[in-house]
């Protein structure tokens, strides 16, 4: 075993980390990059054994750097809607790929794709692409500020809308300023949101909401459609901007958008994830009357007109709309539902299901410190399931019975080991 | 002839643009982008004749949707720095792709990248990962502050740092707040710096400068050695971070950041554009002091853990370095400039160029209204060159001897039609 190997297992050991690639690629890492990693797809909040490094991907199924296979719940925290390297998106990505990508201005396919996002969703006269889902966030306020002339926001007390000091859940390196003019108030609670349009008054420029409540760490909470309408309502009463922020379930609850599942068209919109099955995109759409403020924002990025995402993106909408891929998505997310209820009851255990179907969190009764929930976490991970104890999952379209009947073996194997502490 | 190429021509001769393919595109985009374009792609602002859309690029040769083909001298605006579909470049991307690509934590490229980064840029002691320049840029601002606990910045007047509220060179939806701690000083004067410095006193945070002076439209500034340093003895007196924003010019001047052609290290960098030819990634870039504050900030993407840009950047920063891109660069830049200068002579025309040879910007005397600058440039294109009448242009190690005299062939005829109408 070469030093490095030996080093490595000897850490992996003293952290309970996962194998000695995993460790060693941790060790080195530490060393070029604060922390380790930055943001959320840092391992360091998960339970012993979840892997930090994988080397590969197909389908459903994830390897990490150790090469151990993994059913994957999470699929890349949302952006894999199809699968990991569904051909259709590659053959499509290849394609551009193979005539030019980063050029002097936008291949044709950005018009395909524009007009794709346009025709998909009911409440969108015309999109801009972007890179992040921030960047699509940031760029829906700054619109909403620009048509109105406004500048108060208001924002779900604990949403997460990005990355940035406006709204990033750290306040290091954060001004006062820089959240001057956002107001809090309570997701799905009618009487929180007009007190804090009062507050708003005349102010008011917009109201951003998520597709549904999913804030780090508690139970996921559909939005209420009348919690919806009342948004849709106020905004209407005071020429505010709705700006929907759907940049997490984005495509994998509704093609047109999540709020059509509750009936309310939002006025801006923000997309990301899904958009483009792992490729870098995001998108923002909006109606014709914030058409002439959004000529006035300059938002723009060095990448921002790369064809190969694009691409990708035609090539993933298309064959999400084919194959119904919410449809799928959410019935193999009803099977997994129910099956970790059967388990759970076969244990003698107590959780709770939360959040639509393909983006579910599974909580343990009486688990504050989500002791319970990481102990199933672990011993499913070494059982092949790759779940997430805190944070909602993702399914994706090449989960089909069988992948979710062997996530379901894994979890057994974690509802064992949830009832020999519990 | 279809109806569609029909009123496509017929638009096209209309507006006195590009051919039928790119007129028929841009009315279409018109329907579903606000503009027909967002940023700095939109062609909206160049001379009659250039082309919006584009199908292809090879080497330093680009496609418009057209067919038609020019040797390109802006290279996607920066990010093109080993020629457009650089084998060694797009091989390293492909293989990664063919493992994956956007996992649930980072493949061990991202390892090797960051290590790379760290040993080639002198003031490095670690680095993070992003998607555009202005995430790397917000980034190094947010950490300065968390690290200082300060608040004001010093931004150069004019200066372009990116296109999000607290940069962006629009106003629209910006509130006053998103710009309250900056403070401006005129680039290269040492009177401006330390007034600016004087009036943040013990609040000062950082200081953020370009490369270079490259303010749109007007003559470029190299930047001055003492006024480098000035900066440097300022934040070192005070504890403020210097901030480098190497976006633009980062690895096309000097591949350990671009002050070190002035002998200036900063505390914290950022990089974008030509880190992986072309494939989205950014980079920041800090000193050993920033570390822990870094690790405060919470920064993160849906794609910013992507493999393939990651495998892209280190096979272009590898070739870069071996073939030591940055002298090639200079080397062909100054062949241009000397070669636009002959000719300009022999048709009687003076012209200023200025900038690094590798991203110059060619301007005629007396020509407020760029209307000589705009015909060069329209007729070089109509010639089989792709120049800009009022960016800085960028040469990649893919313009040789041989496409450097092609082009200069083009701009002959460039200066023949400024001639006939000066």
């Amino acid at each position: 075993m070469p030093d490095t190997m030996f080093q490595a297992q000897a850490l992996s050991q003293a952290e309970g980390a996962a194998g000695p690639m995993d460790a060693a690629l941790r060790a080195r890492a530490r060393q070029v990059i604060p922390g380790g990693l930055w943001g959320h797809l840092n391992a360091a909040k998960l339970p012993d054994g979840y892997p930090q490094f994988f080397s590969r991907a197909e389908g459903c199924h994830l390897w990490d750097a150790d090469g151990r296979e993994f059913i994957d719940l999470m699929c890349s925290w949302g952006p894999i809607v199809l699968g990991h390297r569904h051909p259709a998106v590659e053959a499509a990505a290849s394609a551009q790929a193979a005539q030019g990508d980063c050029l002097n201005g936008p291949a044709p396919v950005l018009v395909e794709l524009a007009e794709l996002l346009v025709e998909m969703i009911p409440h969108a006269d015309w999109c801009l692409l972007a890179k992040n889902g921030t960047d699509a966030t940031t760029a829906c306020v700054t619109i909403a500020r620009a048509e109105t002339g406004r500048r108060k926001l208001l924002v779900a007390r604990g949403a997460y809308h990005g990355a940035v000091p406006w709204c990033s859940p750290s306040v290091a390196g954060v001004t006062e300023e820089d959240r001057a003019h956002l107001i809090p108030f309570e997701y799905n609670d009618a009487a929180s949101l007009e007190a804090a349009a009062d507050r708003a008054g005349a102010d008011l420029a917009g109201i951003i909401v998520s597709a549904f409540r999913h804030d780090m760490g508690v139970a996921l909470e559909l939005a209420d459609p009348a919690f919806g309408r009342q948004a849709r309502s106020i905004c209407d009463a005071t020429g505010a901007a709705l700006i929907l922020d759907d940049v997490r379930a984005g495509f994998r609850l509704d093609l047109g958008g999540s709020w059509e599942t509750i009936g309310v068209r939002p006025d801006l919109a923000a997309y990301s994830k899904a958009i483009a099955n792992g490729h870098a995109l995001a998108a923002v759409t909006g109606g014709e009357r914030f058409r002439e403020a959004t000529t006035r924002v300059y938002t723009t990025g060095s990448f921002w007109c790369t064809a190969v995402p694009m691409a990708a993106a035609l090539a993933t909408l298309t064959e999400l709309r084919r194959i119904d891929g919410p449809a799928r998505m959410r019935a193999m997310g009803e099977r997994l539902r129910a099956g970790l209820d059967r388990l759970a009851a076969r244990h003698g255990l107590t959780i709770r299901n939360s959040g639509p179907p393909a983006m579910p969190l599974m909580q343990f009764e009486q688990d504050p410190g989500v002791r319970l929930g990481e102990a199933f976490c672990a011993a499913a991970l070494r059982h092949g399931a790759y779940f997430h104890p805190r944070h909602n999952m993702f399914l994706s379209c090449a989960h089909g019975e069988a992948e979710i009947d062997t996530a379901l073996e894994a979890a057994d194997a974690g509802f064992a080991a949830v009832a020999a502490i519990a």
